[in-house]
């Protein structure tokens, strides 16, 4: 299977999210409609991206609620847990420490880090901050598979710099800031304000 | 100008980023391998964004800054400020109240609220949170431009409804749900363990 757009699995997730509600309720299928009403896009969008991934869904039969869930699990990566470094205490990085939506996904965070010595040391949801200094050493002896930055623009690529070197290969950017990074590291980048701009553009493009 | 796709308006995000830091270090052009080298993206891609505004940059004098600037703040919509509406004073609404991004962008957060009584006038960054119930009596009075939407995902449905009814017709969604609006609401879903999604399946699929 080749590259698939950014946009497509981002579907796939909504789909997924979905089947996993029908299959809440006892439903054995469910319909490029059900989906797509519920996924605000259209039948035919919902028959597209699932066609990548084999001859699902009989016409008029639906698709197979938990066969199709588990084969989405599979293409997004989702059948096995994932351990998950945070770096950076404040408040994105307090926020995301508490997140519930993660566990459920299989992504564990076990690792907080900050530079500051009033951090270092705290609980935040039974995690100990830990010191940045040590982010090497630890993920050496404890591997994470993905980083989430969550610190100040100036601090961040000097971290990514140093994540990448401790095997990282899929990091979520919460600086407001482009990294650099190598090819073979996924980057992610989230910003709020640009969110935000997504938003400010539909309202004056209406 | 036709509605274009939410990945060109997200690059134009970044590109009007960076043409404020080339600004600022007094660059009066950059060129088109400049602004992809550092968004990430190709000469080509920066070229053909660019190109649906008209005619900027001439081949081998690069793109005027502060007239492409202008240019994208105009068509982003961020020549004008929006007064934004946080609903939920949770971890994430807390964060959000407190990031320094959105200032600058021109999104001012001028409205807090929260069901709970514990935290129903508490101040959080000198902002202080209002009860949930005043939200249609408030923005009657004051109105808001935008919503962000920061409550459970049990709550965030009938928030939207009520939100709607104020005349708002753009909505930042972090509750883990696909929530129901108006054709004429524009609704972003941010979803973290959705981010964080991308990146499982860039792992998957490397």
């Amino acid at each position: 299977m080749g590259k698939i757009a950014e946009s497509t699995v981002r579907r796939l997730s909504v789909y997924l999210r979905l089947l996993e509600e029908f299959a809440a309720r006892g439903r054995g299928t469910v319909s490029s409609h059900e989906l797509a009403a519920r996924g605000h896009t259209t039948p035919a969008q919902v028959r597209k991206d699932l066609s990548f991934f084999g001859s699902f869904g009989k016409r008029g039969l639906g698709y197979p609620v938990p066969e199709l869930s588990a084969r989405l699990k599979d293409i997004l990566g989702l059948d096995r847990p994932y351990r998950v470094a945070v770096i950076g205490a404040g408040k994105i990085g307090r926020a995301l420490v508490g997140y519930q939506g993660f566990v459920s996904r299989g992504f564990h965070i076990a690792l907080v880090y900050d530079n500051d010595r009033n951090k270092v040391g705290v609980s935040l949801n039974g995690l100990e901050v830990r010191d940045e200094r040590n982010i090497e050493a630890d993920l050496a002896r404890e591997p994470a598979d993905i980083a989430i930055v969550a610190t100040p623009a100036h601090a961040a690529q000097s971290l990514v710099d140093r994540i990448v070197t401790t095997g990282i290969k899929a990091i979520l950017n919460f600086a407001p800031v482009q990294v650099s990074h190598p090819d073979d590291v996924v980057v992610k980048n989230v910003n709020m304000a640009l969110e935000l701009e997504t938003l400010s553009y539909a309202l004056r493009n209406r």
